[in-house]
């Protein structure tokens, strides 16, 4: 583990990461000594340190404690965090100076291999997400929506669970982001008042654009689900699982799932 | 600062506390010793504890930590987090064994002393409040929404913001909660959707309850504000500030409010 650029694994108390949940963060699969699209990650950073107002560290910062890593984790799961630092107390931000960042490195997690080809179980969780545009979209570290969901189906046999809004619209599982195939059509929610939008959701858009297979982003109501012809679940570790059962609903074929897998991986 | 009993001001970057913001905290005023209200800050931290599924530690083994603390320290603010501390990768809190609890401990802040006598400003933030029924009144660590709302009049000449949910209701301060007086009556806003439901806000509710002053716990609307009798302000580090300017309107006599101090005192 790296803390600001130094070997650790602690940081202070008064780092505003643990205060306020205020910083953001990426984890990134790292496999044969390369961390995959780490530059999409790094954008993502950038793009949610700039919604906080934090400072991003540069680029060429990360990427060389980055490959410092890799040289000891050559296939591992890497974790980034930046938090806006330390600073007077109280909420207000303008007080910081110099952000944190942080590395933390994890083994790669062992699913059951059939999850990936035949599907996954996918929980309905009883709670919804709150909608906060400022926040959507946002890889941040105010997460607390997603512990006490992922409590709802920890032990089951549901490797995900899928989280809708107040308004019972679909939006996204508690660490992954959801897409529909339907009618030869990609479809994933529109995530601009809640939700997390992550670098596989980016990629595997790209990928069915590059098929000539048509994107929609929009609302999608919990019944499109259960009609879609295929469900699929995608984050940067796992890369892409086929839903194979949600609620009564069962899929047994994922030729979509499989095109648009090719597809991502000639990229 | 104390972590986990022991003096210290580190904890690990793998805390539940930094990752997600799993965790609930306690700001508490010291003055000559004594600390105010603690066994309603626990009772607090008993309560938001249970909502989360956290393990809170015991009364007797805290109380004998700020009793060490209080030696050192007998007029400061003193903080006390409670995460639900290390476990497995993930957002599953099931593998956590043992919260961690840290105290931390920072000088009174001194605010101009006619701020209590003749009011303060209060700023309308653009910022609205998202609902989660779920994490409502609970005092948690995913603060965001407080950061980016304090970020909006820092270096303004108003003491706090007012947040609104995001229907327009009124509902606290960025670090406050929020109390009208019409017709003499007391109301404060229901944190059932969003908010922090403050151990200042308990004991005004109490002390008007004792004076005989109704107390109505409810939706209040935006234009209701203005039209109060008195607008006035609490927690547990700066007590009670009048409002004496919001937007358009300005208000100059506080008899409530000193009636409510007055009552508060005599506790």
């Amino acid at each position: 583990m790296l803390v600001n650029g130094s070997p650790g694994n602690l940081i202070s108390i008064r780092d505003r990461g643990l205060l306020y949940g205020d910083g953001v963060f990426r984890t990134l699969r790292v496999a044969n000594g390369a961390p995959l699209h780490w530059p999409l990650h790094y954008q993502k950073l950038l793009r949610d340190c700039a919604a906080l107002g934090i400072a991003c560290p540069d680029f060429s910062c990360l990427s060389a404690e980055l490959d410092g890593l890799l040289q000891h984790h050559p296939d591992a799961v890497f974790k980034l965090i930046v938090t806006r630092g330390s600073g007077a107390r109280g909420y207000a931000p303008d007080s910081c100076v110099a952000p944190t960042h942080l590395w933390d490195v994890a083994p790669v997690p062992v699913y059951p291999e059939h999850w990936a080809v035949y599907g996954v179980a996918l929980h309905l969780c009883a709670l919804s997400l709150g909608h906060q545009p400022r926040l959507a979209g946002i890889k941040h570290l105010n997460r607390l929506e997603n512990v006490l969901a992922a409590a709802e189906f920890a032990g089951s046999d549901a490797a995900e669970g899928l989280l809708l809004d107040d308004r019972g619209r679909v939006i996204e599982g508690t660490r992954s982001n959801i897409f529909l195939i339907s009618n030869n059509r990609l479809i994933t929610p529109d995530l601009s008042r809640c939700g997390v939008a992550g670098v596989a959701r980016d990629r595997v858009m790209a990928a069915a654009g590059k098929t000539g297979m048509p994107v929609e982003v929009r609302e999608v109501a919990l019944d499109e689900l259960s009609a879609a012809d295929e469900v699929f679940l995608t984050n940067s570790v796992f890369g892409l699982w086929p839903v194979a059962r949600f609620e009564q609903k069962c899929w047994g074929s994922f030729d979509g799932v499989a095109k648009l897998r090719t597809a991502l991986d000639v990229e």
